[in-house]
């Protein structure tokens, strides 16, 4: 399969290229790195990077930004960070992408632990996690062609404790292994509207 | 109790208003219509809403507008509307009208069966609704003072089948009585975090 994989140099996005690439031909996509680079808060650059991929056979998402603040610090304007990025980015992504993707091609965007379980400042990550996952469920049924989208909501990663461990005290981190694997099942699989957990 | 209802003449707000309304003081908003008028999209509106109630026990929005329409017809623009009418709205409501509750006062926001269970023509709603219930969990460990937070998850109500019923084919409709019960679970109930469904 052609797979486009966007975020591909982040730690999600390394463990599902460790995952696919041994299979698939991948292009990787980042914000400064990679085969095409992406601000996927711009849906101008979203329509020139499939403009310039072509049809593919899957789209994987895993970036976009949140802001982390105690919620009496979160501001109107910081939420619109995740709203814009996180959550429009990669709903733009599954919107645009359509129809470059093959009949039966896939949409995989990504969630996060954060939201199905309260982490003190991870308010507008809960807000934008829900969003996507209600997304997903609701796209899934309208999509044509055979087309799937699910949605991968991995936990804290094993990689990322050195950084973000303080946030998650008491989570049990996931090994890159496992993430990969939930990407997989959405991408190789049969599913949609499916929200697979790593936990 | 000193309780403020958002969208109190809707047919949610209606609902709300007839279970609370005889045993509490209610100040009625709406967007045309009540004791104050508010457009909730507006956090200018919100500001200048509860400087001018003051101090209160409780709020309660049921309000907020969301863009219906085929997948394959929702632009990015039109998912702004539920992004900054349902969702922002009923958010800065949330964090705006924190300083304006007496300690232990409670916030209830208005989600939807829509999201949970995916309808034709949902998928802004859906994103919307798992947004709210996604940040009720995440603000309400925050919150200070006592305050607390939870969102209702009406089913389509009985009193809605005329209108919307042709997009719930199936659904079993939820009386308004039910309805008006979960609001109560919340403001008058102990817990903060939860999503209470009607079904």
């Amino acid at each position: 399969m052609k797979l486009i994989i966007i975020g591909a140099n982040g730690t999600v996005g390394s463990a599902i290229n460790n995952e696919l690439g041994s299979r698939h031909d991948i292009i990787c996509v980042g914000k400064t790195s990679g085969d095409i680079q992406l601000d996927i808060s711009d849906s101008a650059q979203i329509r020139a990077l499939f403009a310039r991929t072509g049809k593919v056979d899957g789209v994987v998402v895993a970036a976009g930004s949140v802001h982390f603040a105690a919620l009496n610090n979160i501001e109107e304007q910081h939420f619109h960070i995740g709203l814009n990025s996180k959550l429009m980015g990669q709903v733009n992504v599954a919107q645009i992408g359509q129809p470059y993707l093959h009949d039966g091609g896939s949409i995989t965007l990504t969630s996060g632990v954060v939201g199905e379980a309260p982490i003190r400042h991870g308010a507008s990550a809960a807000m934008v996690n829900g969003a996507l996952e209600g997304f997903v469920r609701g796209a899934a049924i309208e999509l044509p062609r055979s087309l799937r989208i699910n949605i991968v909501s991995p936990g804290l990663l094993e990689e990322s404790v050195a950084a973000l461990g303080s946030f998650f005290y008491g989570f049990e981190a996931v090994s890159a292994k496992r993430v990969g694997l939930a990407y997989a099942r959405s991408v190789e699989g049969a599913q949609t509207g499916q929200v697979y957990t790593v936990r």
